[in-house]
């Protein structure tokens, strides 16, 4: 007979999940209800409002999609993309490989603008294929590459874009909630995020919000949406203001209620404080990591203080350290992706995560793992530099 | 400020979502842990095992799809169905017809069997159709249809869809745990199911199963799965056997919990004896309901117990009756689904909510508040009915 499941207590600062907020675990034990009960409705239109918030729009489609992060993009691109239409796609990480796979699996052609991994989306570059693709409808990029921990600029890029007229696809998967993010005042048509990183919440569901622009361009489609569970004209039926709401598909009753309490707790924080919250213990670790003698992969620039990838240091085994940190400290940070894999470990520091406690005993134990392995790092140094970075 | 949500605790006698198991919404609140650690992946391993005895089936390719079932229906169909196909669906409810979309947004031809709304899959007509549809590649049908309570033949309608070379594809999303399903002894090469019906789980995942013809299929496209995110050879990488595991989407960690505290609950009541549950408060319910005077949509050798549809008596408002239930006795029944609505009530005995004393509630409820509306109905008589049909 299977024995139910008992997790141990792990303390996650990898790329994703992140910490769950208490709060959030307790909310979403809270009874099950109608996905059509009408004290589910109501909360649907808080939880709304609360999305609106967190992302910085006015936008009425701003809802949470009943999957991850994955079914967001998806989401994005399905809508806005038909067959035969031309997207850039900037990539400079893994993410932007997905995108290409989207565009291509909507029997679109995708035009790929290349950066290094851990560098930023490059403006001038997209100009170029801008001038070059003169048919391109979209664009499509990635604010915070959880892959890297490179930050583009969003606002020059989407003010690019639209000197073209094409429409943008953004990726803030890794940034809401983490890093500054202002979807009206930037002007981006389309974005995608998660809830298991900066929100604090559980993964599984996917915050979208679409411009006036982007709706225009649904409603204006050829040809139908392929995906029946992510078509936006049906999902609007039960999503939507005023009108009576349709059933759709069942929506995640639980899980809502799990996002619904962490945007609660990002209200009663302030967005601006929790920017500025990952920024301050990013400035921490950050101090802590360079005693150690660790090196970023993006330049100071292009950081993201959420997701901080760092080298490996030569001759160290990264499976070696990643087990010993999780079998003897219960903490998981991430591994490189793609080609960074066995090269780069990714430290994230995101919504609940991004504590005190939890850099200085992340450090602690980085410096004792190296230290045991006989690493080439400076020991006992990392704990002291982030203390004093608080104290700054 | 907005403030925290506190559900009202309903009893969840409509289609779905049904009440949930309490032991599932505590297994939900446990500590969140990384989607790739090995405490995890162990978890993945039992649940599979303990998917592949609900389902009553060896195929390898057993697992949890990360949304709701209309997104297991998904990957069923794009997985399988490639443009240029032509796909036989039998309907007889809301949920064929939401096939036929599936299909036609694959780019393939749905070729429809017509079968009255609260009966089952007729058998000679899909003959038929195989006979005028040689070029058929796949025949999908719903086991259990949860918008009239009908109840197909399986084990038929796979039998003979196979004598022409089809493979099939099953919803099984209110039948999985209510009522005999037996996918490997029935032959079904595709199915999936929801977890917020008979596995009293919460919604947001949908079980789905493959046969090996369906794999050599999926494996033998020519074109590729239209979706990224339900692409079955993507997801195998995280899902699959002895292979290490490879991120494809960030897993929705603690919804996978509650699945598998459900799938432990299933295993320890043995699934048989979870069948004749279903069956036994239904014998009751229906006493009681037929007792008050209404009447079954589905013909009795037609009918499953877990979702009861009933005719709504002349004159009485159906929206002022389920109003009054939910208010006045935090009772949720269903409403009916397109052609249906207004005209039928929907009552699920599904999973946790196939108890005693929800049958004798929900009868006394509503015979009290068809009494209040003066509906013409055989007052007083159903609770009395409903136990007598327990002592029988």
């Amino acid at each position: 007979m299977t024995q139910s499941f008992y997790p141990p207590q792990r303390t996650l600062m990898g790329p994703g999940p992140s910490d769950v907020n208490p709060r959030v675990s307790q909310a979403m034990s809270r009874p099950t209800i109608g996905h059509l009960d009408p004290m589910f409705v109501a909360m649907m239109d808080e939880m709304k409002a609360m999305l609106q918030y967190a992302l910085q729009t006015r936008n009425e489609l701003t809802i949470p999609v009943s999957a991850p992060g994955s079914a967001g993009m998806e989401t994005c691109f399905v809508n806005l993309v038909e067959p035969g239409d031309t997207v850039i796609v900037c990539q400079n990480g893994v993410f932007g490989g997905r995108m290409k796979e989207n565009v291509e699996r909507c029997g679109a052609t995708a035009v790929m603008v290349m950066d290094d991994w851990g560098r930023a989306v490059d403006a001038n570059k997209l100009e170029d294929a801008l001038k070059a693709h003169p048919q391109a409808k979209v664009v499509a990029f990635v604010h915070a590459e959880t892959s890297t921990g490179a930050s583009s600029d969003v606002k020059t890029l989407v003010e690019l874009a639209h000197r073209y007229d094409c429409l943008t696809i953004v990726d803030a998967v890794t940034s809401l909630g983490g890093t500054e993010l202002r979807v009206d005042e930037w002007g981006v048509d389309a974005i995608y995020s998660g809830t298991q990183k900066c929100l604090s919440c559980v993964p599984g569901l996917s915050p979208v919000s679409f411009s006036e622009a982007a709706i225009a361009a649904i409603k204006g489609r050829t040809h139908p949406v392929q995906s029946w569970f992510l078509d936006l004209n049906l999902v609007m039926g039960y999503w939507g203001a005023g009108a009576k709401r349709a059933y759709h598909h069942t929506a995640p009753v639980n899980t809502l209620y799990a996002l619904h309490e962490s945007l609660v707790i990002l209200e009663e924080e302030g967005l601006e404080n929790s920017w500025a919250r990952h920024r301050t213990h990013h400035n921490a670790l950050k101090a802590g990591l360079e005693a150690l003698g660790l090196a970023f992969v993006v330049p100071e620039a292009e950081r993201l203080p959420q997701l901080n990838a760092v080298t490996i240091p030569e001759g160290v085994d990264d499976a070696a350290v990643r087990t010993a940190l999780l079998g003897d400290y219960n903490l998981e940070i991430g591994a490189g992706l793609g080609p960074m894999a066995g090269k780069v470990w990714r430290i994230g520091l995101m919504g609940y995560a991004a504590r005190k406690d939890n850099v200085l005993n992340c450090l602690a134990a980085l410096d004792e793992v190296l230290g045991r392995m006989d690493a080439p790092v400076n020991h006992g140094t990392a704990v002291a530099a982030a203390l004093a970075a608080y104290s700054d």
